[in-house]
């Protein structure tokens, strides 16, 4: 078979329907033609300035049509988006300005200094959100189809953020994979309120590019904005994390949903049992899902029919994707037998950033090795028993305490640290730190400080916990089960 | 990138949703883990009998789910489906199984005696479609991404049948853009009633196994069982030819479609305004569709927005499907200005069987030529202005002049011969031959039954016209339009 170059999004979608609507802001409605000439005017602006295949263009910008404009412009120059995560610290963005190898930084007016700070030392040219005029277009380049299209950093067990390299196939997989699984609507209408520097957020914009159904863009999550777009703008699709439908429960106070939203996908953490039962009782088509940045986002996710069976319910592979529970020794477990989640299909990442090491670790064998825990059923259905146990989800974002650790165990006064989960009933988990003094005992405000200073807010523990030692195995491995369940 | 093999269709189904509705007859449900049950029986029992990937296994099977049993074995042991139409006649079925080079030739008990005509001659051995019993199951062997799933056979302008070569990719791009275009949804139900062994209903076996929603086969159209799926069974989508949609039409007698009928996909000839009038005013939400055999069926269809547009309305290129129009000349036409239409995309034949000379005619510079004429217009949209012009559709089924022409100028009695269409109010056109005696004049009946020997009996002449000449151009070529013009 001949090797195909990759694709453009947004050149197919505006020849189909090139007067469709492919983004709706509280600014207003755009269709795919002016998004695509906004793109062109991006892409030529970027060639003329030196980005070819394999650079890599950073932004920070807020979730409106400028990041779709940026998305589209660097994909069709055929170069890499580096989407930053707004929450983060100045250090935090250095970090993944330098690990990236990105050359260039769009930034929004609002985010001007912050990306000033965050370039000052590296070879990055800073490029207004607003700096594309008119120019020449130009075609896009050839690129191999596994050029990786966004590259979005996650931690991992060691502390170390790792860049995700995510091809444009493994995105187009998921979409018609996504398609297949939840249906798909010439009608429909895709809310994003998570933020689109997530990949499921990305996912969203691309996989309405490639249906031709508009995104509607929330920049941030109201409550009371969802529901005016579920109950009087047409919205079918809502993508939310549990965080943010309690908050949508509350807000309806009991109003049902018009049958028009056709789902709820509900993802980035667990949901409890209580949510689902009060979604269920309010008819709101609430969909489960498991997924991963480095799977491009969904993985497993609870078929329609299931939906309104509330307790029970368990996820069902995405079409073209395959699920296996691996025991401790690597062997297959048995059906209901509980093990380490691994992950084949054709939307996997091509591996993490210049970490050809980290990368045979997490794809040997073509199989990705989560690091969370689940069981198959007999006909193949996952439970997601527990996420890597010691990554904390808080609000939808992920904290990894060992970043967290890394960097307290840097202040003079912190000997020993560990960082575990609070549950809490807003955010589902807070990051909470335990510490065995150095010589002197610093204040929990100092530590805040330090941190605040160091790591987006999210990731700041909202209590600093002082012992007299960590709980430790025989082998002196960390028990972060045990921290967790301490009472603090 | 690595060569993948080529899917197997009802694996990754079964595993997904094994107790979905894989298909719905007359007589009752089958779920996609019995299908899957019985494909692996037909399978193993091939399997035994040395069939192996490149084998052609011929069908002469009725519309049920038997011939879906034989797909999915045959799909399954890596070899190709040549699904025989049963309306063929004797001579026509032995050319087909050996210009194809079948090696075995499966048959419903009803046509155990016209398999045994149709293969006398040849080295073809006889299945009967219940053999296979319990039997070893057969891994599926690796097969090329680009081995032909199935060969179906077509005519040309130059009345050789041509064996079109379609591999499992090119259905599969087939059904991933034709979800994206008209929408899918998990509670569809895909009602068929067009002949199996056509390309269309072959393209709705596999989407609803790729789709995981139910099949519903009508063995043969009936209005009345179309009218009872759609208002009580929950039937969303339908495909039909004109003929069979006045026929429905008239069956409804003003009994408006309930709204779960999403979609009446219209192909196979050209609808009248008149029809399409007359469905808008029902409110049949019908799709005009422009499709081939070389392209695994659907290549334009209107898009749903647009279906309640009566007049006017143009068929829009399935995502993925690039249409031009050519001059004479070969060079792109201007919108608006008549040409050929011409296609490319990732659903077109690997080829005609054996055929390299029409092959590289047919896609030479990788764009197919379907000659047919068609315009575009600015935004890119289809109008079919004529089928090629020799081609007859009658009811749905295509009748190539030439293949009849072939077949009376072996009559002793035929000195010249051509065959052009007469307009019918009930099959659109049917064929009609305008005769130049040689020494004596045969008698129409005499004639009519020399045909009925010898072809379909949709092809059989429904006159037979004694004239003195042909109408010829100045170089001597048949003028068809001026024969159909004549008043017969």
């Amino acid at each position: 078979m001949k090797a195909r170059g990759r694709r453009v999004w947004i050149d197919p979608r505006v020849a189909q329907t090139p007067d469709a609507e492919a983004l709706r802001t509280q600014r207003g409605p755009l269709r795919f033609r002016e998004l695509a000439v906004r793109a062109r005017r991006v892409a030529g602006y970027l060639h003329a300035r030196g980005v070819r295949p394999g650079g890599v263009v950073a932004a920070l910008l807020p979730g409106g049509t400028a990041f779709a404009e940026w998305l589209h412009g660097i994909d069709r120059c055929g170069a890499t988006l580096l989407p930053l995560n707004l929450r983060l610290a100045t250090g935090e963005l250095a970090f993944q300005l330098r690990d990236a190898g990105a050359g260039w930084l769009v930034h929004d007016a609002p985010f001007a200094e912050r990306a000033r700070r965050a370039a000052r030392d590296l070879d990055v040219c800073l490029v207004p959100a607003d700096a594309p005029a008119e120019t020449d277009a130009v075609e896009p380049p050839f690129v191999r189809g596994d050029a990786p299209l966004a590259l979005l950093y996650t931690s991992g067990t060691t502390g170390r953020a790792k860049g995700v390299e995510l091809g444009s196939e493994s995105f187009f997989h998921g979409a018609l994979a996504s398609a297949l699984h939840m249906g798909a609507l010439p009608t429909d209408r895709w809310l994003a309120c998570l933020p689109l520097y997530h990949v499921g957020g990305l996912a969203i914009l691309l996989r309405c590019c490639l249906y031709g159904i508009p995104a509607v863009l929330h920049e941030r999550f109201d409550p009371a904005d969802l529901s005016r777009a579920v109950d009087r703008e047409g919205v079918t699709l809502v993508s939310l994390v549990p965080t943010m439908l309690a908050h949508w429960l509350d807000e309806r106070d009991g109003r049902p949903v018009p049958p028009s939203l056709r789902a709820v996908l509900l993802g980035g953490a667990a949901a409890s049992e209580g949510l689902l039962e009060r979604a269920h009782r309010l008819g709101v088509p609430v969909l489960p899902t498991y997924g991963l940045t480095e799977a491009a986002s969904q993985v497993a996710t609870r078929i329609p029919g299931d939906s309104m069976r509330p307790l029970g319910g368990r996820l069902r592979p995405l079409p073209g994707t395959e699920l296996r529970i691996a025991r401790e020794d690597g062997r297959a477990a048995a059906p209901e037998e509980a093990g380490e989640i691994r992950v084949r299909g054709p939307t996997l990442m091509r591996g993490y950033r210049r970490l050809p090491g980290a990368t045979e670790a997490a794809l040997a064998g073509g199989w990705l090795r989560t690091g969370d825990i689940g069981v198959l059923d007999a006909e193949g259905l996952l439970q997601v028993l527990d996420r890597r146990d010691d990554l904390i989800v808080s609000g939808g974002e992920n904290v990894y305490p060992a970043e967290v650790e890394a960097v307290l165990a840097d202040h003079p006064g912190v000997g020993e640290v560990a960082v575990g989960a609070r549950e809490d009933p807003e955010y589902g988990e807070r990051p909470v730190a335990w510490i065995v003094a150095a010589t002197r005992t610093p204040s929990p405000e100092e530590l805040r400080g330090f941190c605040r200073e160091r790591l987006a807010g999210y990731k700041v523990p909202v209590a600093f916990e002082f012992v007299a030692e960590l709980p430790r195995s025989a082998t002196g491995k960390l028990l972060r089960r045990a921290l967790n369940a301490r009472p603090a």
